[in-house]
């Protein structure tokens, strides 16, 4: 562990500075399991689907709701930048929070154990990732350096063990593994037993499934690239707004040199969606991310764009001039990114964008 | 896991498809404790040092043994080639082999335990390894997809789940870490307790320090690449043997569309060396290792270099080109890189080169 206190960052859990974001349709009984955990902090609740229905939440959390309505209300004829009957709209809450990290979290997760059988603080691990540094640009054996018990092994750079900053920590899940449904209907009994117990840097250049089910990030760095994109009811495709917000979240780090992590914390996940439904979800996206992907990989961001915010601005253009050949909805994408930025600007006033995200 | 028979690989120890490569100094004893593993295959025992030492090695083991002197007899007036009084003259084993895995070892290694108390088959796991494919250019967030219990998850692109050819299995040590000087001074009581059960793929453009203490790989399609280069007595350098060795089989592979992996299993390394003599040993490398790597990150082989030999013919080239300018020892590897490369052809007729070694 190169020299960072991580016994402070377990003790102090940055309560002032942390939101957890949660989507749902329904109860919120499971935060009961995770009270011990997430106590200290601040919910935002997304409700998606019918507005007039009541969601529950469990007595003693602090948190604000947003359902349909409010959406509407704040963003006005930007409101459709968010997506309505899909988990992407999440995304809403990262533009309203006011905190350095989300944290967000799927309704039906549930605490995990390590193999010695202890709960798994998510928050703590996450918070631990996200204030050591990554190590995008060479790859080390023995994983995350800033680890306790470990460090850079021989044959690396000693220029290069600075690390850079961390904007992203993405967890897993133990129990159902987050398959797609052609890979659910050949393994249906498929479970996630195993624990790795290590946490990496993604390197740089490097594309990754990134799954919005226990996933924390640097809102100040990358907030506004951290977008779920137009998803669900009246779009052709679902399912594929973590994957989507993900890879531009990854180019854009990779751009500005911050670092993506991946691996612990784990948490329970408890049940597999229907995979019939799935795959009429995924469909186009099972097609799609044939050209999705090569396009992230392959396209360059301007040394102008030193900021997420214009990074995201120049790649809503890529996305309608590359995409659109591939589906005229890449040109609504666009444009929804576009809307989307302009409502992340509006909430979240310049002055503090441009203090925070600017690049070091 | 994706379709492969990994019973079937279990099963077949593949004796008389791979060759155990040692280097050593001292008495062989280390092989006693690893005859269940290693008994059905055959040695090829390296002799660093005074050639007129007698090398006990234990008895029922299969072994041809080379000294200094039979180095010399055999390679002719190339034998400057390969180090003396380093751990690098082990690569003189990988050329006389005929065999189409290579797995080398240290003789301070012995069988470590996986967390269930198991001694661990290091040799059946590198060959899952280099069995099953390599995913070099997408990050899976469950690692091996080619593991039993695990696949590929939501989000990878499908016309990339083939996967391509595995050349190297980077394998990993309890007990010792395989750190350099300055962190051996700084942090000698550090030991690696961590087991992490994970085998991953190093993605293409992205390099690692490779070591060479438990390392197996494919020579017929790597060979001619996994030169460890001049080192020890009568040269500046020392301890970078494995790390010459790993970029360059690095950057070959990507060019070649191999795939290289790292991570399970581990073994035991059971003393670390002396950290005043390894930072004399090392003192140029941890400076010129901050030239080397971008060295390797940024140069970029030609298309017509489509076989190991000729990538690496044209590595000794840009070797003398680039790296001279940081000292004039780069001269001297580059012409040690292709006087290897002569007598690994000469050794090995191309007719079987042209076969095995092209890409697919």
């Amino acid at each position: 562990m190169a020299g960072y206190n991580l016994e402070a960052i377990e003790a102090e859990p940055l309560k002032d500075d942390l939101d957890i974001v949660i989507p749902t349709i329904r109860s919120l009984d499971f935060l009961e399991q995770w009270r011990p955990f997430l106590k200290h902090y601040h919910l935002i609740i997304v409700q998606d689907g019918d507005p007039s229905i009541k969601i529950k939440v469990p007595e003693g959390y602090d948190y604000e709701l947003y359902n349909r309505d409010d959406i509407n209300r704040i963003l006005g004829p930007r409101a459709n930048c968010i997506s309505y009957k899909d988990g992407g709209c999440r995304c809403f809450g990262f533009m309203v929070s006011k905190k350095k990290y989300i944290y967000t979290i799927d309704d039906d997760c549930f605490v995990a154990k390590d193999p010695s059988g202890k709960a798994i603080n998510v928050i703590a691990q996450h918070i631990r990732n996200l204030e050591t540094p990554s190590t995008p640009h060479y790859f080390n054996t023995l994983y995350d350096p800033f680890r306790d018990g470990t460090d850079f092994v021989r044959g690396y750079p000693f220029s290069l063990r600075e690390g850079v900053q961390t904007a992203i920590s993405h967890g897993l899940w133990l129990n159902i593994p987050d398959y797609d449904a052609p890979t659910q209907l050949v393994k249906p009994r498929e479970r996630n037993v195993r624990y790795v117990d290590a946490v990496m840097t993604i390197p740089k250049g490097v594309l990754y499934p990134m799954c919005g089910m226990n996933l924390a990030f640097n809102r100040e760095l990358i907030g506004p690239a951290m977008y779920f994109g137009i998803m669900g009811e009246g779009q052709p495709i679902s399912r594929y707004d973590d994957m989507w917000a993900g890879w531009a979240a990854k180019v854009v780090c990779d751009h500005l040199g911050f670092g993506v992590k991946t691996g612990l914390p784990y948490l329970w996940h408890s049940k597999a969606s229907n995979p019939f439904v799935n795959l009429k979800k995924e469909d186009k996206g099972l097609h799609w991310q044939e050209d999705m992907v090569p396009f992230f990989q392959t396209l360059r961001l301007s040394k102008e764009s030193d900021t997420a915010a214009k990074c995201y601005m120049e790649l809503s253009k890529m996305t309608k001039e590359k995409l659109t050949k591939v589906d005229p909805y890449f040109e609504k994408l666009g444009d929804a990114m576009a809307a989307w930025l302009e409502a992340w600007e509006e909430l979240n006033p310049p002055a503090v964008d441009v203090k925070d995200v600017k690049t070091k």
